[in-house]
């Protein structure tokens, strides 16, 4: 069942406002079984709102839009519904009342621009608002059912929840099935690659993939005739995506790499500390994001200058001398002094160039050292090479340290 | 001169993802002179992109189009672009060299689907991607030009501004004029009503807000006959707003505060040093975000731990034990602690509760210690109650470390 929504507004369409209710709005329809084939922004122009409803009341059963039903001279949603289902505006009197009664409990006066929240299309399905004052309604345009809420959020929200949903949910039959892989480690080109042909090994099951950088989502999306068709599909085709991506994927549905190392820490009732010198504090920060994160976090020194990574973590000038800060052996050394100083049972050390300048021909930004101390041998340092700007270099380099973290604690 | 903009990407029609490229685009194209009419986003789907953008290429001059240019077999807006315009997809040879390298320089093997990133309509005008893999490009459909970024904003933004802002402002006639203040330290509503009144008093402006939290941007927008009556227009508009707003605007344009806080260090020859107990590294991250801030930054020891506070920095059990770790002697303690290790010529210290655990009713969740250390006088603490989840309260206790870190610069 196809379903379109419809962002009204010219702080839309000028980008003074980030459209966040089309995607609350879509997510909602797709959990509900719809297919949503369409987003539409417009500003507040009459000829314009009425046109997007007949557009997309061609490829849509149902259009949710949002925005325009306020009491000001350029709301003029009602009006363009009015236009494009073709009836009249009617003032609705039951809405009027509401409207009053609101105005009364607020103290405020009802003037006419107020009154005019409710005029309705003829014959509209009114739905209530219970956190404001225009109320909402649908129409029918075409074969399609139009639903209109206003664009504050918290007010459609609950309009949305209270009102749409059993309007929408009794003609809809869910055919589909979705699991969220997550990832960490791969490149998305090579997430691809590690997956082709599984489309075509499991008829019926499509693959969608979203970088939130530097983590990868794996979608494994199931459409069957109904629920329990879509789920059988689905199941073998996530374990085939599982087993072909191996470790690279850390867990399912809405988990974050942080989380997911912060677990395996806190059932291993191991602790944490960082060194960290280029990422300037981030895998720290990363780490602690997680709530409860100080059962396992202990410390992270971040040692931007020499002389703190001497008096911090104890690295030597020697040893800067000889091999400068961006080194293995400057690395190994902040891994040991973090640990040495924090008491943790692990400890990981970032030292690198993540430029734009800083690099020379030996050493390029991009260049970053990691090590990792443990109770077992001495530390053991690695060198990388990544890419990109400051910012991807930093942020590759946090989440390797994480990795770090996790394979230690896996041992 | 209209321009419209297509985002394409089911996990944007899914409502996975919100989109907030369209926003930022919109707003690049209304400060070039362009009329926004239209936003549209449309799923990973051949024939719904290239109906997409026959429709757009009816109603706007302009249309920028982002995502779907990536190596996963549901990346086909190059296909779609090929079809809408009538080329021919073919390899265009640069941009596979372009590719070639990037992945030579990140050690990287070059498969077959990342090649196929080079596969672009033919006649294309290639917009080179310098943050990133595949290449945007420019085609004309019908009377219109359509140019195609990546969905990755980063990569985006930078197209955007180096290659497309180009190719389009000469065909439009500027008759508006924007300047962007960036402020931080007040509520959005606050800044609101500090400007009630400065649209009546300034014919033909307009004001804007944008949250990016917590820093807000205020955009004043004049419209004219043409360019110079339009900047006639803006100048003393700004200047009544940033008389009114006070020194919460810190800068213009696109100046983040982390680089205005690293900008007075660096005019002052000053040094820093954190120390961070609940912001977990987020307040070094965010001043090392910022290139070249090595110049000034010399440490951040991210205590998370009791132990670490007492062993990195000096604060005596004693103390933890009479005040806890969230307390005012505790943050100045650690100020001390960090400019004492550090040498640095100030300290800023950063010890509270940013929840969802740990609070009580003397303390509760949000509360949050600063502290600063210099070179005259004992260290000064202020505590704060912060409102929001976790990541608010994180972030606006590291914003507040910074600000105490300029404010002590400027004495």
């Amino acid at each position: 069942m196809n379903a379109a929504v419809l962002s009204i507004g010219t702080e839309l369409t000028r980008g003074e406002l980030i459209d966040r209710n089309a995607a609350w709005i879509s997510e909602r329809l797709t959990g509900l079984g719809c297919v949503v084939v369409e987003h539409m922004t417009v500003p507040d122009d009459l000829e314009r709102i009425a046109a997007a409803l007949r557009d997309l009341s061609r490829r849509a059963r149902f259009v949710v839009a949002t925005g325009g039903l306020g009491p000001t001279s350029d709301d003029l949603t009602s009006e363009a519904a009015a236009l494009a289902s073709g009836k009249p505006l009617v003032r609705h009197e039951p809405s009027l009342e509401a409207i009053r009664e609101r105005y009364a409990a607020a103290g405020r006066e009802l003037t006419p621009s107020s009154m005019v929240q409710a005029d309705l299309p003829q014959g509209a399905d009114v739905l209530p608002n219970s956190a404001g004052t225009a109320p909402g309604f649908g129409v029918a345009v075409g074969e399609s059912r139009c639903f209109f809420m206003p664009g504050v959020t918290l007010e459609m929200k609950r309009m949305f929840d209270d009102h749409v949903v059993r309007r929408i949910a009794p003609e809809v039959e869910r055919t589909s099935q979705q699991v969220r892989l997550r990832t960490f480690g791969l490149p998305e080109s090579r997430v691809g690659e590690l997956l082709e042909g599984v489309e075509a090994a499991h008829p019926g099951v499509t693959l969608g993939y979203r970088a939130s950088f530097p983590e990868i989502e794996v979608k494994v999306l199931a459409e069957g005739d109904d629920d329990s068709s879509a789920s059988a599909k689905v199941a073998p085709a996530v374990e085939e995506v599982r087993r072909r991506l191996g470790d690279a994927v850390f867990g399912e549905g809405t988990t974050t790499y942080p989380a997911y190392v912060g677990r395996i820490l806190r059932d291993r009732r191991l602790t944490v500390a960082l060194a960290e010198s280029c990422t300037g504090g981030l895998a720290g920060s990363l780490i602690t994001d997680v709530p409860g994160s100080s059962d396992y976090m202990l410390l992270s020194a971040v040692t931007y200058s020499n002389a703190a990574k001497t008096a911090v973590l104890g690295v030597s000038d020697e040893l800067l001398r000889a091999y400068g800060a961006v080194s293995l052996e400057c690395a190994e050394a902040m891994a040991v002094g973090a640990r040495r100083i924090s008491g943790a049972d692990i400890s990981v050390s970032i030292t690198g160039i993540a430029g734009p300048g800083g690099g020379s021909e030996d050493k390029p930004v991009g260049t970053v050292f990691l090590a990792v101390a443990g109770a077992e041998g001495p530390a053991r340092g690695e060198r990388f090479h990544l890419s990109g700007d400051r910012r991807r270099i930093r942020t590759r380099a946090a989440y390797l340290a994480l990795r770090l973290v996790a394979q230690a604690a896996l041992g």
